[in-house]
Protein backbone atom coordinates (compact mmCIF):
# COMPACT_ATOMS: atom_id res chain seq x y z
CA UNK A 1 0.00 0.00 0.00
CA UNK A 2 1.21 3.31 -0.69
CA UNK A 3 0.70 6.23 1.47
CA UNK A 4 -0.24 9.79 -1.00
CA UNK A 5 0.86 12.45 1.18
CA UNK A 6 -0.89 15.78 0.96
CA UNK A 7 2.09 17.63 2.34
CA UNK A 8 4.43 16.65 -0.41
CA UNK A 9 2.04 18.23 -2.85
CA UNK A 10 0.92 21.21 -0.82
CA UNK A 11 5.03 21.45 -0.28
CA UNK A 12 5.69 21.51 -4.22
CA UNK A 13 2.90 24.01 -4.61
CA UNK A 14 3.40 26.53 -1.86
CA UNK A 15 7.33 26.15 -3.44
CA UNK A 16 6.93 27.69 -6.47
CA UNK A 17 4.18 30.15 -4.57
CA UNK A 18 6.61 31.41 -2.45
CA UNK A 19 8.66 32.73 -5.53
CA UNK A 20 5.59 34.50 -6.63
CA UNK A 21 4.56 36.28 -3.68
CA UNK A 22 8.51 37.64 -3.06
CA UNK A 23 7.67 39.08 -6.74
CA UNK A 24 4.48 40.71 -5.57
CA UNK A 25 6.23 42.51 -2.66
CA UNK A 26 9.02 43.77 -5.08
CA UNK A 27 5.88 45.82 -6.78
CA UNK A 28 4.78 46.53 -3.22
CA UNK A 29 2.03 44.74 -3.07
CA UNK A 30 1.38 42.49 0.10
CA UNK A 31 -1.20 39.56 -0.51
CA UNK A 32 -3.55 39.12 1.77
CA UNK A 33 -6.60 37.17 3.09
CA UNK A 34 -9.51 37.96 5.26
CA UNK A 35 -10.89 34.90 7.06
CA UNK A 36 -14.54 35.60 8.59
CA UNK A 37 -15.32 33.23 11.35
CA UNK A 38 -19.04 32.92 12.75
CA UNK A 39 -18.67 31.74 16.18
CA UNK A 40 -16.30 29.47 17.95
CA UNK A 41 -16.79 25.95 15.86
CA UNK A 42 -13.85 23.65 16.69
CA UNK A 43 -13.48 22.13 12.57
CA UNK A 44 -13.47 26.19 12.22
CA UNK A 45 -10.82 26.51 14.08
CA UNK A 46 -8.74 23.74 12.97
CA UNK A 47 -9.26 24.65 9.23
CA UNK A 48 -8.32 28.41 10.57
CA UNK A 49 -5.04 27.40 12.18
CA UNK A 50 -4.12 25.31 9.34
CA UNK A 51 -4.23 28.25 7.14
CA UNK A 52 -2.80 30.64 9.68
CA UNK A 53 0.38 28.89 9.70
CA UNK A 54 0.94 28.40 5.88
CA UNK A 55 0.61 31.57 5.12
CA UNK A 56 2.58 32.66 7.54
CA UNK A 57 5.66 30.43 6.66
CA UNK A 58 5.11 32.34 2.95
CA UNK A 59 4.87 35.56 4.43
CA UNK A 60 1.19 36.08 3.06
CA UNK A 61 -1.11 38.13 5.89
CA UNK A 62 -4.05 36.87 7.24
CA UNK A 63 -6.61 38.77 8.92
CA UNK A 64 -9.50 37.33 11.18
CA UNK A 65 -12.88 38.73 11.08
CA UNK A 66 -15.00 37.47 14.12
CA UNK A 67 -18.63 37.26 14.91
CA UNK A 68 -20.70 36.56 16.75
CA UNK A 69 -22.76 33.30 16.15
CA UNK A 70 -26.03 35.35 16.85
CA UNK A 71 -25.18 37.89 14.41
CA UNK A 72 -27.70 39.44 12.69
CA UNK A 73 -27.85 39.15 8.43
CA UNK A 74 -27.56 43.04 8.54
CA UNK A 75 -24.75 43.41 10.14
CA UNK A 76 -23.12 40.08 8.03
CA UNK A 77 -24.25 42.76 5.38
CA UNK A 78 -22.19 45.02 6.72
CA UNK A 79 -19.13 43.59 7.12
CA UNK A 80 -19.11 42.26 3.85
CA UNK A 81 -19.07 45.46 2.32
CA UNK A 82 -16.41 46.25 4.14
CA UNK A 83 -14.15 43.64 3.02
CA UNK A 84 -15.38 43.72 -0.20
CA UNK A 85 -14.59 47.30 -0.92
CA UNK A 86 -11.16 47.35 1.33
CA UNK A 87 -8.48 46.95 -1.63
CA UNK A 88 -5.96 45.64 0.63
CA UNK A 89 -7.78 42.41 0.78
CA UNK A 90 -7.24 40.06 -2.01
CA UNK A 91 -9.61 37.37 -0.87
CA UNK A 92 -12.50 36.58 1.25
CA UNK A 93 -12.74 32.84 3.33
CA UNK A 94 -15.77 32.43 4.63
CA UNK A 95 -15.91 29.60 7.23
CA UNK A 96 -18.67 27.15 6.26
CA UNK A 97 -21.47 26.08 7.30
CA UNK A 98 -22.68 28.96 8.44
CA UNK A 99 -25.13 28.96 11.61
CA UNK A 100 -28.37 28.88 10.97
CA UNK A 101 -30.57 31.87 10.23
CA UNK A 102 -27.87 32.77 7.86
CA UNK A 103 -28.89 31.98 4.64
CA UNK A 104 -26.01 30.42 2.30
CA UNK A 105 -27.10 31.54 -0.77
CA UNK A 106 -27.22 35.24 0.16
CA UNK A 107 -23.82 34.98 1.51
CA UNK A 108 -22.74 33.10 -2.11
CA UNK A 109 -24.33 36.23 -3.94
CA UNK A 110 -22.84 38.78 -1.63
CA UNK A 111 -19.25 38.22 -1.81
CA UNK A 112 -17.40 40.08 -4.39
CA UNK A 113 -16.94 37.43 -7.28
CA UNK A 114 -13.23 38.65 -7.50
CA UNK A 115 -12.39 38.10 -3.75
CA UNK A 116 -14.22 34.59 -4.08
CA UNK A 117 -11.08 32.62 -3.30
CA UNK A 118 -13.19 29.42 -2.29
CA UNK A 119 -15.26 29.88 -5.42
CA UNK A 120 -18.93 29.54 -4.18
CA UNK A 121 -20.68 32.20 -6.62
CA UNK A 122 -22.52 30.68 -8.89
CA UNK A 123 -20.29 32.05 -12.49
CA UNK A 124 -17.51 30.86 -10.55
CA UNK A 125 -19.50 27.32 -9.95
CA UNK A 126 -20.69 27.73 -13.51
CA UNK A 127 -17.05 27.54 -15.27
CA UNK A 128 -16.57 24.29 -13.53
CA UNK A 129 -19.69 23.03 -15.01
CA UNK A 130 -18.57 24.75 -18.56
CA UNK A 131 -15.32 22.97 -18.24
CA UNK A 132 -13.47 26.72 -18.76
CA UNK A 133 -10.00 25.46 -18.98
CA UNK A 134 -7.90 26.28 -16.00
CA UNK A 135 -10.88 27.50 -14.43
CA UNK A 136 -10.72 27.85 -10.28
CA UNK A 137 -12.82 24.85 -8.53
CA UNK A 138 -13.72 25.11 -4.83
CA UNK A 139 -10.50 24.33 -2.86
CA UNK A 140 -11.00 20.97 -1.87
CA UNK A 141 -11.62 19.78 -5.52
CA UNK A 142 -9.11 21.34 -7.10
CA UNK A 143 -7.48 20.12 -3.87
CA UNK A 144 -8.23 16.15 -5.23
CA UNK A 145 -7.29 17.22 -8.85
CA UNK A 146 -3.67 18.69 -7.78
CA UNK A 147 -3.17 14.85 -6.11
CA UNK A 148 -4.01 12.99 -8.79
CA UNK A 149 -2.02 15.43 -10.97
CA UNK A 150 1.24 15.03 -8.93
CA UNK A 151 0.92 11.68 -8.44
CA UNK A 152 0.33 11.10 -11.87
CA UNK A 153 -2.72 8.58 -10.80
CA UNK A 154 -4.06 7.57 -14.45
CA UNK A 155 -8.14 9.06 -14.67
CA UNK A 156 -8.47 8.78 -18.37
CA UNK A 157 -11.04 5.66 -19.05
CA UNK A 158 -11.21 4.56 -15.18
CA UNK A 159 -13.93 4.46 -13.14
CA UNK A 160 -14.66 6.83 -10.46
CA UNK A 161 -17.33 6.57 -7.89
CA UNK A 162 -17.56 9.99 -5.82
CA UNK A 163 -19.35 9.74 -2.02
CA UNK A 164 -20.94 12.65 -1.63
CA UNK A 165 -22.70 15.10 -3.89
CA UNK A 166 -22.14 18.52 -1.96
CA UNK A 167 -21.75 21.60 -4.13
CA UNK A 168 -18.80 22.41 -2.34
CA UNK A 169 -17.05 19.08 -3.36
CA UNK A 170 -18.89 16.02 -4.62
CA UNK A 171 -20.19 18.04 -7.64
CA UNK A 172 -17.47 20.23 -8.85
CA UNK A 173 -15.43 17.10 -8.13
CA UNK A 174 -17.44 14.63 -10.41
CA UNK A 175 -17.54 17.16 -13.04
CA UNK A 176 -13.70 17.57 -13.24
CA UNK A 177 -12.79 14.04 -13.20
CA UNK A 178 -15.43 13.61 -15.70
CA UNK A 179 -13.59 16.15 -17.78
CA UNK A 180 -10.43 13.95 -17.59
CA UNK A 181 -12.22 11.51 -19.15
CA UNK A 182 -13.13 9.33 -16.02
CA UNK A 183 -16.34 7.30 -16.05
CA UNK A 184 -17.80 8.70 -12.74
CA UNK A 185 -20.78 7.54 -10.52
CA UNK A 186 -22.19 10.43 -7.87
CA UNK A 187 -23.26 8.12 -4.76
CA UNK A 188 -25.32 10.09 -2.29
CA UNK A 189 -27.50 8.86 0.86
CA UNK A 190 -30.53 7.48 -1.55
CA UNK A 191 -28.02 5.47 -3.09
CA UNK A 192 -29.28 1.88 -2.78
CA UNK A 193 -25.95 0.06 -2.44
CA UNK A 194 -22.65 2.40 -2.07
CA UNK A 195 -20.55 -0.63 -1.08
CA UNK A 196 -21.18 -2.14 -4.27
CA UNK A 197 -20.32 1.28 -6.26
CA UNK A 198 -17.30 1.81 -4.39
CA UNK A 199 -16.07 -1.61 -5.11
CA UNK A 200 -16.23 -1.32 -9.04
CA UNK A 201 -14.40 1.63 -9.03
CA UNK A 202 -10.82 2.19 -10.18
CA UNK A 203 -11.11 5.15 -7.42
CA UNK A 204 -12.69 5.60 -4.53
CA UNK A 205 -13.15 9.63 -3.97
CA UNK A 206 -14.92 10.01 -0.43
CA UNK A 207 -16.13 13.12 0.38
CA UNK A 208 -19.81 12.84 2.45
CA UNK A 209 -18.64 13.39 5.53
CA UNK A 210 -19.16 10.44 7.63
CA UNK A 211 -16.07 9.35 9.84
CA UNK A 212 -15.34 5.80 8.49
CA UNK A 213 -18.20 4.77 6.64
CA UNK A 214 -15.93 3.51 4.04
CA UNK A 215 -14.90 0.23 5.14
CA UNK A 216 -13.31 -2.78 4.11
CA UNK A 217 -16.82 -3.98 3.22
CA UNK A 218 -16.18 -1.32 0.00
CA UNK A 219 -12.78 -1.89 -1.49
CA UNK A 220 -10.67 -4.65 -2.94
CA UNK A 221 -7.35 -4.59 -3.89
CA UNK A 222 -5.93 -2.17 -6.83
CA UNK A 223 -7.52 0.59 -5.86
CA UNK A 224 -7.00 4.18 -5.20
CA UNK A 225 -8.61 6.06 -2.21
CA UNK A 226 -8.99 9.69 -1.85
CA UNK A 227 -10.08 10.62 1.24
CA UNK A 228 -11.69 14.17 1.41
CA UNK A 229 -13.18 13.84 4.80
CA UNK A 230 -12.13 15.76 8.01
CA UNK A 231 -14.53 14.22 11.13
CA UNK A 232 -13.54 13.78 14.92
CA UNK A 233 -13.96 9.80 15.89
CA UNK A 234 -15.29 8.45 18.82
CA UNK A 235 -12.17 9.15 20.81
CA UNK A 236 -11.98 12.94 19.58
CA UNK A 237 -9.41 11.98 17.01
CA UNK A 238 -9.48 13.84 13.32
CA UNK A 239 -10.51 11.19 10.65
CA UNK A 240 -11.35 10.52 7.51
CA UNK A 241 -14.65 9.34 5.55
CA UNK A 242 -12.67 6.31 5.12
CA UNK A 243 -11.46 3.86 7.99
CA UNK A 244 -7.92 4.18 6.76
CA UNK A 245 -6.67 1.35 9.90
CA UNK A 246 -9.12 -1.52 7.82
CA UNK A 247 -8.97 -0.46 4.43
CA UNK A 248 -5.47 0.62 4.31
CA UNK A 249 -3.89 -2.50 3.91
CA UNK A 250 -6.15 -4.27 0.78
CA UNK A 251 -6.27 -1.35 -1.02
CA UNK A 252 -2.87 -0.38 -3.96
CA UNK A 253 -2.70 3.66 -1.96
CA UNK A 254 -4.88 6.09 -0.13
CA UNK A 255 -4.53 9.63 1.57
CA UNK A 256 -4.24 9.49 5.05
CA UNK A 257 -6.38 11.78 7.37
CA UNK A 258 -4.32 14.25 8.50
CA UNK A 259 -1.60 15.11 5.85
CA UNK A 260 -3.94 14.24 3.11
CA UNK A 261 -6.01 16.45 1.04
CA UNK A 262 -6.92 18.59 3.64
CA UNK A 263 -2.69 19.97 3.73
CA UNK A 264 -3.30 20.50 -0.22
CA UNK A 265 -6.67 22.63 -0.11
CA UNK A 266 -5.05 25.05 2.07
CA UNK A 267 -1.86 25.80 -0.59
CA UNK A 268 -4.61 25.54 -3.28
CA UNK A 269 -6.64 28.74 -1.10
CA UNK A 270 -3.09 30.47 -1.05
CA UNK A 271 -2.69 29.73 -4.73
CA UNK A 272 -6.22 31.53 -5.52
CA UNK A 273 -4.82 34.83 -2.97
CA UNK A 274 -1.86 35.14 -4.81
CA UNK A 275 -3.44 35.06 -8.06
CA UNK A 276 -6.00 37.84 -7.10
CA UNK A 277 -3.23 39.47 -5.73
CA UNK A 278 -0.91 39.04 -9.13
CA UNK A 279 -4.06 40.14 -11.36
CA UNK A 280 -4.26 43.51 -9.12
CA UNK A 281 -0.84 44.16 -9.96
CA UNK B 1 -42.80 -2.51 -23.83
CA UNK B 2 -44.69 0.88 -23.18
CA UNK B 3 -44.02 4.10 -25.72
CA UNK B 4 -43.22 7.31 -23.68
CA UNK B 5 -44.90 9.63 -26.10
CA UNK B 6 -42.97 13.31 -25.71
CA UNK B 7 -45.84 14.99 -27.97
CA UNK B 8 -48.32 13.91 -24.83
CA UNK B 9 -46.15 15.48 -22.29
CA UNK B 10 -45.75 18.79 -24.67
CA UNK B 11 -49.46 18.94 -25.20
CA UNK B 12 -49.61 19.07 -21.44
CA UNK B 13 -47.28 21.85 -21.17
CA UNK B 14 -48.58 23.64 -24.21
CA UNK B 15 -51.87 23.46 -22.44
CA UNK B 16 -51.15 24.99 -19.52
CA UNK B 17 -49.26 27.83 -21.35
CA UNK B 18 -51.86 28.64 -24.00
CA UNK B 19 -53.76 30.34 -20.81
CA UNK B 20 -50.94 32.23 -19.36
CA UNK B 21 -50.27 33.51 -22.80
CA UNK B 22 -53.80 34.88 -23.32
CA UNK B 23 -53.64 36.75 -20.30
CA UNK B 24 -50.18 38.28 -21.13
CA UNK B 25 -52.02 39.60 -24.22
CA UNK B 26 -54.87 40.76 -21.91
CA UNK B 27 -52.01 42.87 -20.62
CA UNK B 28 -50.79 44.39 -23.42
CA UNK B 29 -47.94 42.49 -23.73
CA UNK B 30 -47.02 39.78 -27.10
CA UNK B 31 -44.65 36.99 -25.67
CA UNK B 32 -41.76 36.90 -28.82
CA UNK B 33 -38.91 34.76 -29.92
CA UNK B 34 -36.16 35.29 -32.00
CA UNK B 35 -34.28 32.61 -33.55
CA UNK B 36 -30.50 33.36 -34.58
CA UNK B 37 -29.68 30.88 -37.32
CA UNK B 38 -26.40 31.06 -39.24
CA UNK B 39 -26.21 29.80 -41.87
CA UNK B 40 -28.69 26.53 -43.65
CA UNK B 41 -27.53 23.25 -41.89
CA UNK B 42 -30.27 21.23 -42.26
CA UNK B 43 -30.70 19.83 -38.63
CA UNK B 44 -30.95 23.84 -37.39
CA UNK B 45 -33.28 24.17 -40.24
CA UNK B 46 -35.81 20.76 -39.24
CA UNK B 47 -35.30 22.64 -35.07
CA UNK B 48 -36.58 25.62 -36.42
CA UNK B 49 -39.51 24.38 -38.34
CA UNK B 50 -40.49 22.40 -35.11
CA UNK B 51 -40.55 25.73 -33.19
CA UNK B 52 -42.75 27.89 -36.14
CA UNK B 53 -45.41 25.53 -35.99
CA UNK B 54 -45.63 24.93 -31.93
CA UNK B 55 -45.18 28.84 -31.29
CA UNK B 56 -47.75 29.33 -34.25
CA UNK B 57 -50.46 27.44 -32.52
CA UNK B 58 -50.38 29.27 -29.28
CA UNK B 59 -50.50 32.30 -31.14
CA UNK B 60 -46.47 33.39 -30.15
CA UNK B 61 -44.65 35.38 -32.95
CA UNK B 62 -41.22 34.13 -34.04
CA UNK B 63 -38.82 36.29 -35.17
CA UNK B 64 -36.15 34.34 -37.13
CA UNK B 65 -32.64 36.45 -38.04
CA UNK B 66 -30.50 34.62 -40.54
CA UNK B 67 -26.63 35.05 -41.08
CA UNK B 68 -24.81 34.05 -43.73
CA UNK B 69 -22.33 31.78 -42.18
CA UNK B 70 -19.01 33.38 -43.32
CA UNK B 71 -20.61 36.56 -41.33
CA UNK B 72 -17.52 38.60 -38.77
CA UNK B 73 -17.40 37.96 -35.06
CA UNK B 74 -17.90 41.77 -35.68
CA UNK B 75 -20.95 41.26 -37.35
CA UNK B 76 -22.43 38.95 -35.17
CA UNK B 77 -21.88 41.37 -31.45
CA UNK B 78 -23.69 44.12 -33.55
CA UNK B 79 -27.13 41.18 -34.02
CA UNK B 80 -26.68 40.85 -30.59
CA UNK B 81 -26.44 44.40 -29.53
CA UNK B 82 -29.99 44.98 -31.28
CA UNK B 83 -31.62 41.85 -29.83
CA UNK B 84 -30.55 42.16 -26.23
CA UNK B 85 -31.84 45.52 -26.27
CA UNK B 86 -35.05 45.52 -28.34
CA UNK B 87 -37.57 45.57 -25.60
CA UNK B 88 -40.46 43.90 -27.43
CA UNK B 89 -37.72 40.48 -27.85
CA UNK B 90 -38.74 38.08 -24.61
CA UNK B 91 -35.97 35.40 -25.69
CA UNK B 92 -33.11 34.93 -27.64
CA UNK B 93 -32.51 31.17 -29.14
CA UNK B 94 -28.94 30.63 -31.14
CA UNK B 95 -29.01 28.05 -33.07
CA UNK B 96 -25.66 25.68 -32.60
CA UNK B 97 -23.27 25.04 -32.93
CA UNK B 98 -22.38 27.37 -34.54
CA UNK B 99 -20.42 27.73 -37.75
CA UNK B 100 -16.60 27.33 -37.39
CA UNK B 101 -14.39 30.53 -36.79
CA UNK B 102 -16.85 31.96 -34.50
CA UNK B 103 -16.55 31.71 -30.51
CA UNK B 104 -19.35 29.82 -28.65
CA UNK B 105 -18.25 31.02 -25.17
CA UNK B 106 -17.64 34.56 -26.93
CA UNK B 107 -21.89 33.89 -27.58
CA UNK B 108 -22.73 32.70 -24.29
CA UNK B 109 -21.36 36.12 -22.83
CA UNK B 110 -23.10 38.40 -24.95
CA UNK B 111 -26.34 36.74 -25.07
CA UNK B 112 -28.50 39.30 -21.98
CA UNK B 113 -28.68 36.55 -19.58
CA UNK B 114 -32.40 37.59 -18.84
CA UNK B 115 -33.36 36.60 -22.47
CA UNK B 116 -31.28 33.70 -22.62
CA UNK B 117 -33.93 31.01 -23.32
CA UNK B 118 -31.55 28.34 -23.64
CA UNK B 119 -29.78 28.55 -20.61
CA UNK B 120 -26.22 29.03 -21.56
CA UNK B 121 -24.77 31.79 -20.11
CA UNK B 122 -22.85 30.55 -17.28
CA UNK B 123 -24.51 31.87 -14.32
CA UNK B 124 -27.78 30.25 -15.27
CA UNK B 125 -25.48 26.79 -15.90
CA UNK B 126 -24.36 27.59 -11.95
CA UNK B 127 -27.74 27.57 -10.69
CA UNK B 128 -28.24 24.16 -11.95
CA UNK B 129 -25.35 22.83 -10.44
CA UNK B 130 -26.38 24.67 -6.95
CA UNK B 131 -29.42 22.85 -6.98
CA UNK B 132 -31.36 26.45 -6.88
CA UNK B 133 -34.52 25.16 -6.79
CA UNK B 134 -37.04 25.66 -9.81
CA UNK B 135 -33.89 26.83 -11.48
CA UNK B 136 -34.26 26.92 -15.64
CA UNK B 137 -32.15 24.23 -16.96
CA UNK B 138 -31.24 24.17 -21.40
CA UNK B 139 -34.42 22.87 -23.08
CA UNK B 140 -33.33 19.64 -23.37
CA UNK B 141 -32.05 18.48 -20.18
CA UNK B 142 -35.44 19.99 -18.77
CA UNK B 143 -37.21 18.04 -21.24
CA UNK B 144 -36.12 14.75 -20.18
CA UNK B 145 -36.74 15.79 -16.74
CA UNK B 146 -40.67 16.89 -17.43
CA UNK B 147 -40.64 13.45 -19.42
CA UNK B 148 -39.87 11.63 -16.00
CA UNK B 149 -42.28 13.64 -14.01
CA UNK B 150 -45.49 13.36 -16.45
CA UNK B 151 -44.72 9.50 -16.55
CA UNK B 152 -44.35 9.17 -12.91
CA UNK B 153 -40.73 7.53 -13.22
CA UNK B 154 -39.40 6.99 -10.10
CA UNK B 155 -35.72 8.57 -10.04
CA UNK B 156 -34.99 7.74 -6.06
CA UNK B 157 -32.53 5.32 -5.73
CA UNK B 158 -32.77 4.01 -9.41
CA UNK B 159 -29.34 3.48 -11.26
CA UNK B 160 -28.80 5.78 -14.30
CA UNK B 161 -25.92 6.02 -17.00
CA UNK B 162 -25.72 9.01 -19.13
CA UNK B 163 -24.12 8.66 -22.37
CA UNK B 164 -22.88 11.38 -23.26
CA UNK B 165 -21.05 14.45 -21.37
CA UNK B 166 -22.09 17.88 -23.23
CA UNK B 167 -22.67 21.15 -21.58
CA UNK B 168 -25.92 21.77 -23.24
CA UNK B 169 -27.42 17.76 -22.07
CA UNK B 170 -24.96 15.14 -20.23
CA UNK B 171 -23.60 17.50 -17.83
CA UNK B 172 -26.99 19.12 -16.58
CA UNK B 173 -29.06 16.25 -17.26
CA UNK B 174 -26.50 14.58 -14.78
CA UNK B 175 -27.02 17.20 -12.19
CA UNK B 176 -30.62 17.29 -12.02
CA UNK B 177 -31.22 13.60 -11.61
CA UNK B 178 -28.49 13.15 -8.78
CA UNK B 179 -30.77 16.15 -7.29
CA UNK B 180 -33.27 13.71 -7.98
CA UNK B 181 -31.97 11.26 -5.55
CA UNK B 182 -30.51 8.79 -8.88
CA UNK B 183 -27.27 7.16 -8.53
CA UNK B 184 -25.66 8.88 -12.08
CA UNK B 185 -22.69 7.48 -13.94
CA UNK B 186 -21.75 9.38 -16.91
CA UNK B 187 -20.49 7.60 -20.07
CA UNK B 188 -18.65 9.30 -22.66
CA UNK B 189 -16.39 8.74 -25.80
CA UNK B 190 -13.45 7.67 -23.08
CA UNK B 191 -15.40 5.29 -20.94
CA UNK B 192 -13.99 1.78 -22.09
CA UNK B 193 -17.16 -0.63 -21.71
CA UNK B 194 -20.37 1.42 -22.51
CA UNK B 195 -22.70 -1.08 -22.99
CA UNK B 196 -21.63 -2.95 -19.41
CA UNK B 197 -22.15 0.72 -18.01
CA UNK B 198 -25.76 0.90 -19.66
CA UNK B 199 -27.34 -2.47 -19.00
CA UNK B 200 -26.79 -1.80 -15.04
CA UNK B 201 -28.37 0.63 -15.56
CA UNK B 202 -32.74 1.30 -14.27
CA UNK B 203 -32.93 4.19 -16.30
CA UNK B 204 -30.62 5.09 -19.47
CA UNK B 205 -30.37 8.49 -20.86
CA UNK B 206 -28.69 8.35 -24.55
CA UNK B 207 -27.55 11.92 -25.49
CA UNK B 208 -23.80 11.45 -27.12
CA UNK B 209 -25.60 12.51 -31.25
CA UNK B 210 -24.24 9.21 -32.22
CA UNK B 211 -26.98 7.30 -34.71
CA UNK B 212 -28.69 4.03 -32.94
CA UNK B 213 -25.28 3.15 -30.83
CA UNK B 214 -27.60 2.00 -28.05
CA UNK B 215 -28.04 -0.94 -29.58
CA UNK B 216 -29.69 -4.84 -28.06
CA UNK B 217 -26.04 -5.53 -26.42
CA UNK B 218 -26.87 -2.18 -24.03
CA UNK B 219 -30.13 -3.18 -22.57
CA UNK B 220 -31.71 -5.65 -20.50
CA UNK B 221 -35.89 -6.17 -19.82
CA UNK B 222 -37.33 -3.83 -17.11
CA UNK B 223 -35.38 -0.55 -18.07
CA UNK B 224 -36.16 2.73 -19.22
CA UNK B 225 -34.77 4.15 -21.78
CA UNK B 226 -35.21 7.98 -22.95
CA UNK B 227 -33.77 8.73 -26.34
CA UNK B 228 -32.28 12.46 -26.79
CA UNK B 229 -30.83 11.86 -29.92
CA UNK B 230 -31.58 13.88 -33.27
CA UNK B 231 -29.90 12.24 -36.22
CA UNK B 232 -29.79 11.39 -39.55
CA UNK B 233 -29.64 7.34 -40.43
CA UNK B 234 -28.36 6.01 -43.82
CA UNK B 235 -31.54 5.86 -45.01
CA UNK B 236 -31.95 9.92 -44.67
CA UNK B 237 -34.35 8.92 -42.32
CA UNK B 238 -34.48 10.60 -38.49
CA UNK B 239 -33.58 8.88 -36.02
CA UNK B 240 -32.21 8.48 -32.26
CA UNK B 241 -29.04 7.49 -30.00
CA UNK B 242 -31.14 4.08 -29.91
CA UNK B 243 -31.35 2.00 -32.39
CA UNK B 244 -35.15 1.60 -31.51
CA UNK B 245 -36.02 -1.39 -33.83
CA UNK B 246 -33.96 -3.60 -31.82
CA UNK B 247 -34.41 -2.18 -28.30
CA UNK B 248 -37.72 -1.42 -27.78
CA UNK B 249 -38.83 -5.13 -28.02
CA UNK B 250 -36.96 -5.96 -24.67
CA UNK B 251 -37.16 -2.94 -22.62
CA UNK B 252 -39.78 -2.09 -20.46
CA UNK B 253 -40.25 1.32 -22.07
CA UNK B 254 -38.58 3.55 -24.35
CA UNK B 255 -39.13 7.43 -26.02
CA UNK B 256 -39.14 7.42 -30.06
CA UNK B 257 -37.67 9.90 -32.06
CA UNK B 258 -39.55 11.56 -33.56
CA UNK B 259 -42.26 12.08 -31.54
CA UNK B 260 -40.16 11.87 -27.82
CA UNK B 261 -37.83 14.24 -26.01
CA UNK B 262 -37.83 16.66 -29.20
CA UNK B 263 -41.30 17.52 -28.85
CA UNK B 264 -40.71 18.28 -25.42
CA UNK B 265 -37.82 20.40 -26.03
CA UNK B 266 -40.08 23.00 -28.33
CA UNK B 267 -42.46 23.40 -25.50
CA UNK B 268 -40.02 23.91 -22.92
CA UNK B 269 -38.77 26.71 -24.72
CA UNK B 270 -42.18 28.25 -25.55
CA UNK B 271 -42.30 28.11 -21.48
CA UNK B 272 -39.04 29.72 -20.72
CA UNK B 273 -40.45 32.62 -23.62
CA UNK B 274 -43.50 32.72 -21.72
CA UNK B 275 -41.26 33.38 -18.24
CA UNK B 276 -39.29 35.94 -19.83
CA UNK B 277 -42.57 38.00 -20.73
CA UNK B 278 -44.36 37.31 -17.37
CA UNK B 279 -41.30 38.97 -15.62
CA UNK B 280 -41.60 42.18 -17.92
CA UNK B 281 -45.21 42.19 -17.09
Amino acid sequence: MKRLSGREVADEITKDLKVRIDALKDKGIEPKLAILRIGEREDDLAYERGVLKLFETTGTTVDVKVLDEKVSQEELDKTFDGLNNDSGIHGILVLRPLPKGLSDEHMRNTIDSGKDVDFMDVRNVGEVLSGVPDCSAPCTAEAVMALIKHYKIETKGKRVTVVGRSLVIGKPVALLLTSANATVTVCHTKTLNVAEECKRADIIVACCGVAKIVSERYVRPDQIIIDVGMNVDENGKLCGDVDYEKVSPIVEAITPVPGGVGSITTAILLKHVVINAERQA
